[in-house]
């Protein structure tokens, strides 16, 4: 019974389905009709013209937004826990051609217009100071927190109030959503997200992520970005197919909310345990090694993410049973 | 009836079938059992410890390859008509941060020591001058021209004296193989080959190709490049298992076989047409307008390669009927 | 008697002087009140806007120019035998981030518009190739020849026409002026130039350059892209001082023609072994080993361009004897 | 009477000496007789093989020593408040293709191992997180502080242990040394030192700080990575005699101890004010905005570094009745 990471979960069966039906000759690259239809698709979605990319990983997603909201002598400011500093390798700096991660602090890894001026108005502007040109958000974030769209807001207001644009990473976008109840367009570009990487791996797809431009001018040299970086996949239409069926009857909102609900039964079992309030589908507790070793010898795998805490992943597939014995082994410390 | 590409063709059922085999939670990333049995898979087709690495694409591999032989202030001696060079948005030069292409002549888009000798000759050895550091083959070549053995290992030689490096760009390798009829560690290592782009995708496959590094020091660089570069897909078994399944009963080499057999009925049917000679999947023949307006009349679509000249690209999966109706619209020209 | 290279010669004594001049306490950097004026004097120069910056070398100059021309993912049209190609170590790759350089033919190292269209009408306009953004023309070229105001024009139409930016490397401008005979304006903006690299090091310089551009919106970025690479000298009011000192009563120009007119008269000398006709500072001719060897015997320095090919280089204060005993010397071959 | 910076000071007259005795015609770049004596003359002081090269600022002569010591995927641990991190603008990331700068904490911008340890120790050794490839540290720090030997070579030993390479920016070396009265040797190879930026600009220089390898090794990349940033002058002698003759009788000492002197004054003057002790030519105090006001209002010029405090650096030249008169004056607060 594995609570690792929601990237190890096996792919949605509708997703296999939908790259069967896509399994037919066709253009090659992003020309065929399931890659042309991704713009028209979010953007109903999220309520305006939009312009997305598919790429196979999160990184790529973010690192091609970063690219496009930053130039190579500037600065992205984000959380001192944000996944694009801490677990991608050095690619924010190699997609932006070196651009600075400015790291700025905020409980849960979450930020807010506060923490992101301090780092701000700690930097002279002038000429050897790098400055700061964007801001990158994750939501939910690293620790499962959830934006709620009044935060985001506020985020964008006082990102458009010092020239700097916004970028939300949604590797667990799905997850947020289904516990922010509100609409994709609230939650994005009407906070003033310029780009989101909208993640569907780590919710039951299997290699596509789509980027969505909301500023469609980003998008030219986004799409030639994606090329350089060697992304463009020659048969996009097995990416684009798995989205497309994620779109559909909303399957991503249902996956998440499932993934969500699980973590949720976790953390009521957590009790005073718990390190963050669980608002995704990530859970983190305390847990002596004794504790975690117990818990591991009951079957349980998961990921240990300090010492004396550990972190339990579920995902869209995590079985009821699983889950309720989870429960009672993590109530039962 | 489409012979425009063979990117655009479907994928082989057996990788279907390997996915939905691998379709189960497992280890994130390349962690899985899957990616783990690459090195000892390739390892035995090519008779040399290797280390293998999946990308989704042939520019992801070919790029990360050249990174790995050639510093950012290097060059690499490549065919002028290379895929490195014309196709892939400048990915070598973001990949090896800003390496030149340096570009040598030779019938077909094929090299031989004595053109990139000629290209090296040319170049001052000082600091001014970038110096060249590697050489990238590709075979097939792009226009559909196999490198036999003593060729490669000709230029592998002169690598050698002059301390370059030699990549082999491969997203035809099954197709060259084929003709050229001898083992992968006679084309490859034997001859000098330091790293293999070896293509599955124009070959049946669907977003996976494989990075073979012959010499395994190259391995720790190039891993963090492809996780700094975006193309670690956290679902990486997927990838993984369509290799496998290429390699199992030499499917890899089957459908190399299948496509050099439809563009020589082709090629056989094309005559004095040719521009060059048919030794893989592809056919460059000299057409009119009016003519290749007719054969698009009757219902075959293809690429306008250059004025007065076309291009027919066969696939694993061509219809022997297709090919039978081809060949004679092509003869009755 | 050295005819290497103008990068041999000394410093013109109105530069020590002003470097002397200026040899007292003032703001680092930039912000001293030599460095502060020469975006007027310039402007004032070339009866426009302009915005100058101090570099130390020719290549900084045309680095920062094609960088703030052209993006990473882009291309530089330029000719096969440009400085910017063969003579910089990769530097226009490292500044642009990796962009290629499109390499065009024309006689003597000089473009025009046929030559420049025939590079870019190849490009089909895809993701897949790279797409030109900019143009650079070398005045005097590499090879000692002087673009004409209307044939810098032509090529500046050309670039409005297809959206591309054009650069000047001028690491020879006071020659190609002195020969040329036309303001500055009329070579530079009016003709559709938006940055010029103009020399002064090989005019008698020390150690500056400017980097002047007529499009003041690049400014910014490239004074950030200056400070990024190292360039951003401490005590910049040596390096501006220079440059003031130069455009004092035209000692720029005054330099040039003396360079020019030494390059005349052992142009005259040549004869029919001129391999281009003399019009700034350099004479390319033919001459055997033997002859070379000759002119060496009677204490003649040059460099040996290619094979018979040598190349003579006057500067600004090449000495009247010397040039009249080389003049006969080669008179005399 | 300016006590900002000792970027403003002027330049030493025997270096003004030096370069008119420079001023003849001899080889462009670094092939002339200056250029070429840098090795043995420092290789001298040193007592090691050393290369040396010559480069106009010490952004750049840090960023190359980066480049040379880390590859773009990794890391280099220096210090919150270093130069590399705060002050070159991001041209670390430049040099080093977006290497990733991790800060470290420690009293007066100074680090120790135990601050070294603390970030390596904290990156998990995997693909996702970039590896620590360098330590750079500062001496005299940015705040003034002098690292002895035995610091160094703590420092040192931890690197050598974890196969960390050793970097010191040595913008102020001359007042470090100054200050710890040990010999080259023993602050630099000897302690584990693999490059020095050894500083001469704000020591009395014009232009010239020089970079100096004591691994042979990193030499050659090197030599091309000065070129490829275009910082290899065309005129390399002015640079070269500029070093030469602050090595002669150890101008660069005396120049160092004179500076220092002057700092150690104001320190006295300072007492209970100091933020930092002084032990090179900086001095940093506590001062409210009126006592800051009151000192400019006497005629001193000087740096306000950060709310209520004040930094006044000291320079080879400054004035004896100077110091003296603000000596008095800062006692008088």
């Amino acid at each position: 019974m594995r609570f690792f990471s929601d990237n190890a979960a096996p792919v949605h069966p509708q997703l296999f389905a939908a790259m069967a039906a896509a399994d037919t000759l066709d253009t090659a690259y992003d020309g065929d009709r399931w890659s042309r239809a991704l713009d028209e698709r979010l953007g109903a979605l999220f309520e305006h013209e939009v312009r997305v990319l598919w790429v196979p990983t999160g990184t790529a997603a973010n690192c091609l937004a970063l690219a496009a909201l930053c130039p190579p002598y500037g600065g992205v400011i984000c959380h001192r826990d944000a996944h694009i500093q801490n677990d991608e390798g050095g690619a924010p700096e190699f997609y932006t051609h070196g651009a600075k991660l400015m790291l700025a602090e905020g409980p849960g890894a979450k930020l807010d217009p506060a923490g992101i001026a301090a780092v701000a108005d700690a930097i002279a502007d002038d000429v050897h100071r790098v400055q700061p040109h964007a801001v990158s958000i994750t939501n939910a974030t690293e620790y499962g927190l959830v934006y709620r769209t009044p935060e985001v807001a506020a985020i964008g207001e006082l990102c458009r109030a010092r020239g700097l644009r916004l970028h939300m990473d949604g590797a667990r976008f799905a997850n947020a959503m289904a516990t922010a109840g509100c609409s994709p367009a609230e939650m994005t570009w009407r906070a003033g997200v310029d780009a989101l990487s909208f993640g569907f791996v780590k919710n039951g797809g299997m290699s596509a992520e789509a980027l969505v431009l909301f500023d469609p001018a980003l998008a030219d040299a986004t799409l030639r970005r994606r090329k350089r970086a060697g992304l463009l996949l020659s048969k996009g239409r097995y990416l684009a197919a798995q989205i497309l069926a994620m779109l559909d009857d909303e399957l991503w909102l249902t996956n998440g909310r499932a993934a969500n609900a699980g973590a949720a039964l976790l953390g009521a079992a957590a009790g005073d345990r718990l390190i963050h309030p669980v608002e995704a589908n990530e859970v983190f507790l305390r847990a002596s090694p004794q504790e975690a070793a117990q818990l591991r010898a009951a079957g349980f795998d998961f990921y240990d993410w300090a010492p004396g805490e550990v972190r339990f992943v579920t995902a869209w597939n995590s079985a009821s049973e699983d889950l309720a014995r989870f429960a009672d082994a993590i109530a039962a410390l």
